[in-house]
């Protein structure tokens, strides 16, 4: 593919966006990245790094120079720059910060000093400030000096920041505003005073929160005393939400982290191991729990037939209740003050569908061996366990929350674990009870 | 609770932002909405009523008297009243439209006629346009003049859209190039002609990827002919994420479309029993195969005990192949270009990760039983299914997809009859065959 028609190929990479680019090198085999890397342009080569996830920047970044690296970060925000640097060679980072002027190394410092995932991790520091008492004809005078010095405006401006003496913030000038008012008036005048301020400490998903709730684009970020330090734009956001959702999905399978589809086998390997370990432990656990029984089974050979329906049906409903609740937590619409209003309103409905397919069985298990005790023994265990997995799908999530556990990463494995311990365990003991 | 501080609590919501409103309606049992419902100012009720789930919403709507509504839903935008409107009683759709003067009547169609997951049905027809030959300096009057007759420019307005005299859009001017350029400039000298243009047919997933690809905070919707319709700005489009990712969640538990948790005990009886209904039938799939070896069994009742352990372990060898083409194919990484790779791929982790579990429950089953004929026939029933998982997990999802079948919701249910039903099958012939 690379041979046959390279000019094209050329062409078209030049007319396409970096984060397309960056998602072509993400589904792309590993054999294949170096040589579509060294065809890119180095002006995009920055702006790739970025949007592709870790482990798969860190392998480009082995696969680029440091002349081309210092060269094709130079395009970045100081935010972004930030986002990377740890996957970057001491040296080239070094080299980087000599480069940039004194006002830039400041700035540079003050975002690498938050955490990432903390708004002033994701803050941008070219927030731009006015002060209240001057006009609005002096504020276009400012923003023009200002754009032939820096040969543009920040990017995602949407209003300026409007600061007192003590750099603290007052209130914000939107620019549709600006564009759309008297030029003699005052930017107290204009300026609104109901933007949301963000502290620099805030988590990412709280921030992600106040722009959904606000529809912000941009929102100015603070200090303790509420003195300006930058700011978020929308973009940052999205890029939290999507982080959020994509580590959300692959929790669910035990995938933490594994964002590249190609990455070294090895690594693939270990990081699944962890899971499949955890769950050979709980199955054996289970195994532990039948093997109690073997003399019943034995003795009645249909339930070795039948116990994988109850616990199946025991795993299932409690993931529909683990999953509402989960979401729930995630959204901060569950907490103590209504989990057991939740868990009741979820035991009614695992009441009516335990009865249900309880019923179903009975029928089943009468036409198939033709024994009603069998069929009774049977839609009992799967009507408890149906009501013992919503139970625990409700609080496992509200205890791993508690515990400072991601309830997306262990709820599922715990659930399971309860459900195929407690269906074999009641479905067994019962027909050993009344059957054998 | 309402009626311990009535005062303080009603001073709380008129500080409140509605969105924040709307979740604490969600979080709350169905019992104490209506008369939190009833303390909210109409003024917020609009805004509430967009951001809650349509279950919720109709239920609010119908708590809500049709004059209230009608004053409620006047705060809200085009495209927003088009989302709703479906849920709203038609005498009050009917006074809305009734309400509107000729021009938002003919914006309010256009929007309606859209379906809502396209760029059409998302977009806002508040879109403010320029030509191209105009100063800078007749923009501002432009816009000063729009303000005073609208009362306010639109929201989220950081780019005016410029048409020619056929309504064709030829770029955008950014406010910030605006605000920041010499007034005697002309519109076209400023404006920029690469933002992408969004046709209206185009998928509300296509627009929420060009929006994060380009860092967009409004773009302009046009028809075929390339003629302005509106314009779709960033919060939709982070509306548009946050649906898609709820979905995502929702559907591994096989939960469509259930996202009021207090929605009424038999809608969602009836949402879940279906989802358990398909999985009763893959649990007697797989029991209807243990039925086969019912005389095994009888004779050696340790494979009762270990075969649920065989269909675990094929199961999350699968699931975690099936999550990362599910991801793969949703972000668009994974099509028939690549996916003979990736399957490969996957199959090189599970061959090492199958045989490293293999060789577990060989030592274990020896250690359990002493029987290592047994153990053999175990670790290599495990190895087999680990294979045959991640080969369902790989394929399942392209084939769906292929069928027009949501991977997220159908994979996980078809991996798992697969799995547990090769499992059984492969450890149980293998014993029979072997060990009887």
């Amino acid at each position: 593919l690379e041979q046959k028609n390279n000019q094209a190929i050329l062409r078209a990479i030049e007319q396409s966006h970096p984060a397309e680019l960056g998602r072509l090198i993400e589904a792309l085999p590993n054999k294949y990245r170096g040589d579509f890397w060294r065809v890119i342009p180095v002006a995009f080569k920055g702006e790739i790094l970025l949007s592709v996830h870790r482990e798969l920047r860190q392998l480009l970044i082995k696969k680029t120079s440091e002349a081309d690296l210092l060269v094709s970060l130079s395009t970045l925000q100081m935010d972004e720059l930030a986002d990377i640097d740890a996957d970057l060679p001491l040296t080239v980072v070094g080299a980087m910060v000599e480069a940039m002027d004194s006002q830039r190394k400041q700035r540079y410092r003050t975002v690498a000093s938050f955490p990432d995932n903390t708004a002033g991790g994701l803050m941008d520091v070219d927030a731009t400030a006015v002060r209240k008492d001057v006009s609005l004809k002096a504020v276009y005078r400012y923003l023009c000096k200002l754009r032939k010095k820096e040969g543009m405006l920040p990017e995602q401006l949407d209003q300026l920041v409007v600061v007192d003496r003590e750099n603290k913030v007052q209130g914000t000038l939107y620019l549709s505003d600006l564009v759309s008012m008297d030029n003699s008036l005052s930017v107290a005048d204009v300026m609104k005073n109901n933007v949301p301020l963000i502290h620099s400490l805030q988590s990412a998903k709280e921030v992600a929160q106040i722009f959904e709730d606000h529809d912000l684009i941009s929102a100015p970020v603070v200090d303790k005393n509420n003195c300006l330090l930058g700011r978020i734009t929308v973009d940052d956001v999205i890029d939290v939400l999507q982080q959020n959702s994509e580590q959300t999905l692959l929790a669910s399978g035990g995938l933490n982290k594994e964002l590249d589809m190609f990455a070294p086998i090895a690594h693939i390997s270990v990081n699944r191991a962890i899971w499949l370990g955890v769950n050979l432990i709980t199955a054996f656990v289970a195994a532990w729990v039948i093997g109690f029984f073997e003399s019943s089974i034995e003795q009645l050979v249909a339930l070795a037939v039948l116990m994988p329906v109850v616990a199946s049906m025991g795993g299932v409903t409690g993931s529909q209740t683990l999953t509402v609740v989960t979401r729930g937590i995630a959204r901060d619409l569950v907490s103590s003050a209504n989990i057991v209003s939740l868990t009741i309103h979820e035991l009614k409905v695992s009441f009516i569908n335990g009865l249900l397919w309880a019923s179903v069985v009975f029928f089943i298990t009468i036409l198939w061996y033709g024994d009603w005790k069998l069929g009774s023994v049977f839609a009992l265990a799967l009507f408890v366990v149906s009501l013992t997995g919503t139970l625990s799908g409700a609080l496992i999530p509200i205890i791993l929350k508690k515990l400072g556990v991601d309830p997306a990463i262990a709820g599922g494995v715990i659930l399971t674990t309860i459900t195929d311990a407690v269906g074999f365990l009641i479905f067994l003991g019962t027909a050993t009870y009344l059957l054998i």
